[in-house]
């Protein structure tokens, strides 16, 4: 191996987002070999055929022992559980990450289940997925141009921050460090609140009377608009649950906004509405542009 | 011309919509001479140097006088003017339709401005469009298979609604008719509704301390969803005044929703949850699913 290269990643969960992250550090030569930990015994077996994981072991506890690097792939709800079966055997210097779309409670669990080891501990969130999942699904490609953000906890040792950033960045990746709270902060504005209102409004619509009809002249706008809510219920219930008080902070706010916006609909005040459309619009606009370029 | 056909088409704001639907005829063979009438000088030469109308004119009771059908293609504000100022010179059979989003409000103009030609007037909504606009962006085929709903009053004779419907057709687009109200409150809910919760959302991310790195980390989830947050501010304030109770009974049935699915991530009710995205996942995608096939 190389200098920012390991010898054994251990991944936990290997579909697409874990099964992804093997392949490109082992196109980039970076890893010598991966085990891979499944519930789905299926899954397992495939991810093995498709040479997305060297070694398959139902034994976390087995898996652990031999880990220079943990990827948590499960699940959110597993992930205690993992970690608490792994903690006896992990050698002192393997460095533990996961792939959790929240991370305050990514930190709880850290803290909770592996207390003497926050200096190896690097929580994580690749913003990339798709629609697809399981461990066929995982492709060298995904992290190209992707974000990845590490919340590094107070007791994380820098160093190993670092090397987990060199990984990524060997995927292709972005690196951005946030302090969890913050990370939640944001992915609460600008994915899961997204979410929770699209299936909000698809909700609504299928609760009208005239449901079937309105589904009928439903066209692109619709479509772009309700693309989320077509996401896993169960992968959002726990980011709900898991995100908690930021996502309810900006579901209030949006409440709020969207009272100002009615009290100007039933007021008939047309210059409050220009301006108010007027400004969405801009900054939209000017955000695309910079997506477009990224 | 054809049985179908007709000699004389007034189109009242020759832009995108109405452009569009002069070339349509005109490939079909179906109208001998388009008079274009339009606010904007620079416009109508284009509109006539692209071969979109035929003859530019500046004067609406001239161009009324020579009228088979008038297509009014105006903002809504200036549909009531127009209208009087054609009225006196209408010759009897002229057929008169529009294009507008919103239909209660046009048969409101139209009962206002042409109380005894209401047999001859087709209120219409062609379910089209880009986010391009003006004479240039005029193109035959905007409207090959598209919906175009037809919102006849009780006092719009049912030829009328065949002649429009036959012409239509010939452009592509699928013909739908429904009552004027019921049209209203269906855009409302698949429409207008979440163009304004589109609006509404991007102005809570601009106002949010954290704005510029919550743009930062914003992605496609981020992209489709605002996408229609993009569209005329002036044009949206119109439909919502015009929609206004339509638009209010939505918003006030979304603010429901939001309160419930607020109570449930307040109380940790997981189960709930999961139910209320599972039912919104199962509508959409079975939608998504009749929308392809289309």
């Amino acid at each position: 191996m190389g200098r920012q290269g390991i010898r054994t990643l251990v991944v936990v969960g290997v579909g697409l987002i874990g099964g992804s992250f093997a392949l490109a550090l082992k196109r980039a030569g970076l890893v010598e070999r991966v085990i891979g930990v499944d519930r789905s015994a299926d899954n397992l077996r495939c991810a093995q055929e498709l040479g997305v994981v060297d070694v398959a072991c139902d034994a976390l506890a087995l898996a652990a022992a031999e880990a220079d690097l943990v990827l948590l792939a499960t699940p959110v709800g597993q992930m205690a559980a993992c970690l608490s079966a792994m903690a006896p055997t992990l050698p002192p210097h393997a460095l533990i990450t996961d792939v959790g779309s929240t991370k305050g409670n990514v930190v709880r669990i850290m803290r909770e289940t592996l207390p003497d080891r926050l200096a190896r501990c690097v929580p994580a969130h690749p913003i990339a997925g798709s629609e697809l999942s399981g461990a066929a699904a995982a492709q060298y490609g995904l992290y190209e141009n992707r974000d990845v953000v590490l919340t590094p906890m107070a007791e994380t040792d820098p160093s190993a921050v670092e090397t987990l950033a060199a990984l990524w960045r060997a995927c292709g990746a972005h690196i951005a460090v946030l302090d969890p709270d913050e990370h939640d902060r944001v992915f609460a504005a600008v994915s899961h609140l997204p979410h929770l209102l699209a299936f909000s409004y698809v909700n609504l619509v299928a609760d009208r009377d005239n449901a079937e009809r309105c589904l009928d002249f439903a066209s692109t706008g619709f479509r772009d608009f309700t693309r989320i809510a077509g996401s896993s219920p169960e992968m959002w219930r726990d980011v709900a649950l898991a995100n908690r008080p930021a996502l309810l902070a900006a579901l209030h706010d949006y409440r709020a906004e969207l009272d100002r916006l009615i009290g100007e609909v039933e007021g008939e005040d047309g210059t409050a509405l220009t301006n108010r459309f007027g400004r969405a619009r801009q900054v939209r606009t000017a955000w695309y542009q910079k997506f477009l370029r990224k």
